[in-house]
């Protein structure tokens, strides 16, 4: 096997802990000894330690010694929650580590390589960086930006509308898609929705998969009227899983207390001129330690959303039938001067699924 | 090769004529002679004649005595404006006839067979008779129903939008997509559209393929209130490319003269309940021998279509960008009563063309 192969390997296990690993990245590592035999695999654990290196050192045990280790991203060399990677490697006697992407947190951001070096350790930097980027793409956008990565997912109609006049939404997609949705849902740190969508639909946001999910998504709502009923299902469940209501200073107690007693936290954010602002709920969710959020709705939040520029990616799912004029739109007016005004994106997959199709976007830098 | 192998080959040739044999169907055939070498193939030509199977035994001349004839429909009996081609088969000495699809034509409908069979010949019936429905839809539709094939055409965002609040649409779509458009048009036999696409975008609905096409398709406008200006580029090229207007009856001699002397059809309809019915132009359109129709759009005729079943298939191209709520939608108001109503599709092919997506559809028995 290549070192390429090396790495895309640790690339896949990486992404297991995409959307549990917050405020952690999600790294993979693979240590291959020098008979070209795998000895240890790791990936950053729930809650983002122990990390992947550490998990893999584990597994190799005195089989490291010697050993190449490829890790997606630049190992640590900082005390956090837990001791510094790097002293893990030179201590297991790794001889040569590849390395797809360098840590752009200024706390290590070549700083582990240096260790490495210093410590008489072969380090290759930049093996498949772009996929490292990518799939990390939620825990740099926070450190450069103060942003999560946000993806806009949508399950409409072939004409984009997400439920007849009447607020009929269920089910618009089929159950194939609705299981991806559940899917995407396991790989973002936070759910966020507008408080339409509760008041309609009442949903509980909750990933179901099969074995479940190792820490549930935060679930927030941005709320600037404090309209969400306190028998809503995501208050009712506010005790199990994180339930956040964002809204507008200035409510009165009697209408906060019932939320907060229920277990939900309420996010007092200052306006934006239009109301309650994307960016501002999007800035507190990442001072949180927020990576990546998956915006699922309604109309008002997809509006915003692209009218900011703060839709990174989308995941539209196409069902194959006709609402027509009089439904809800996926998105309501942003409104545009220009059709060249449009938010545009670039299709990175696409597959269909069920009856559906689902295509992912990377917005278009503007 | 398999007697399906020729098969799917004569499917291919018979596919080259369609848009082009309307009133006739698009068949194809192919000759093959005893050692297994393929002596003759030929389409049904544009204007519907020469037939396929004159075309295939004109090229194996004397090889196709003792040979088998692959044909999709079953050969016509009758004496048209050409000789029956069970007559030209039986004296060219073919042995054995492998026929797709039986012609449900009442001139024909097994008649072919007989003759065949009658003069020693083997005649076999049903190979992949599904695919050669598919294929002749239209003819078949206009037969049994009185009313052509449709396929509703759009071009839309992702949210479903053909144009900006302010109507503009040029480009939605890229050029791939464009052209692909294009050779849609090439494969109807006619093209439909609202007096209000006119209006906005006046295009002129041709086909402009490298090669051009043998006979461009009778564009016909939906137009109850006789709205388009005489300065339309469908009607100033209305001498050279057939042009109907299709209208409700009473508008004065003096509107309608100067499309006329363009040389553009008026075809004057009694409305229906909801104004000019799309149900009455098509029925207009099949019995001037029309089988296959283009519509695309505006939003009336889409929804018109879709609010009487009369979309048969859809091509849907989806571009990589949103317009949001205020932007002119796909389809208006149906208006469903309920979700379960809305109109749903089977998706049979679906595919990425530049930046787009194409997706394919049939309509669900509803």
């Amino acid at each position: 096997m290549s070192d390429e192969e090396h790495m895309r390997a640790a690339l896949a296990l990486a992404a297991r802990g995409l959307g549990n690993t917050w405020p952690n990245p999600a790294v993979g590592c693979v240590i291959v000894a020098a008979d070209g035999q795998v000895v240890g695999r790791g990936w950053t654990q729930p809650g983002g330690r122990p990390h992947a290196e550490t998990e893999a050192l584990k597994r190799a045990g005195a089989a490291a010694r010697g050993a190449t280790a490829y890790v997606t991203l630049e190992p640590c060399c900082h005390w956090g929650r837990t001791p510094p990677c790097t002293d893990a490697m030179i201590a297991a006697g790794v001889a040569r580590v590849v390395v797809a992407l360098r840590d752009p947190d200024p706390r290590v951001d070549g700083e582990g390589f240096s260790r490495l070096r210093a410590a008489g350790i072969v380090v290759e930097e930049g093996l498949l960086a772009e996929e490292a980027a990518a799939l990390n793409a939620g825990f740099i956008k926070r450190l450069r930006l103060g942003l999560p990565l946000v993806t806009l997912k949508l399950a409409t109609t072939l004409d984009g509308r997400i439920a007849t006049a009447t607020k009929e939404s269920r089910w618009i997609t089929g159950p194939e898609s609705r299981r991806a949705a559940h899917a995407l849902r396991a790989r973002h740190d936070a759910i966020l929705v507008g408080s339409g969508t509760v008041l309609d639909d009442d949903p509980d946001l909750t990933c179901r998969l099969p074995g479940g999910v190792p820490i549930p998504a935060p679930r927030v709502v941005a709320d600037a009227r404090l309209r969400i009923p306190p028998g809503a299902r995501l208050v009712r469940t506010a005790r199990e899983i994180p339930t956040l209501v964002a809204t507008t200073p200035g409510h009165p107690d009697s209408a906060l207390a019932p939320l907060r007693e229920a277990g939900v936290e309420i996010l007092e954010l200052p306006p934006g001129p239009g109301g309650l602002s994307m960016h501002g709920i999007l800035t507190a969710l990442a001072a949180r330690g927020i990576t990546r959020v998956l915006a699922e709705g309604g109309s008002g939040i997809a509006a915003s959303l692209l009218r900011e520029e703060l839709a990174d990616r989308l995941a539209w799912f196409h069902a194959p039938m006709v609402i027509g004029g009089d439904g809800i739109p996926a998105s309501y007016a942003l409104p545009l001067p220009e059709l060249a005004k449009a938010p545009k994106f670039r299709r990175v997959a696409h597959r269909t699924i069920g009856a559906d199709v689902l295509t992912e976007f990377e917005r278009e830098a503007g």
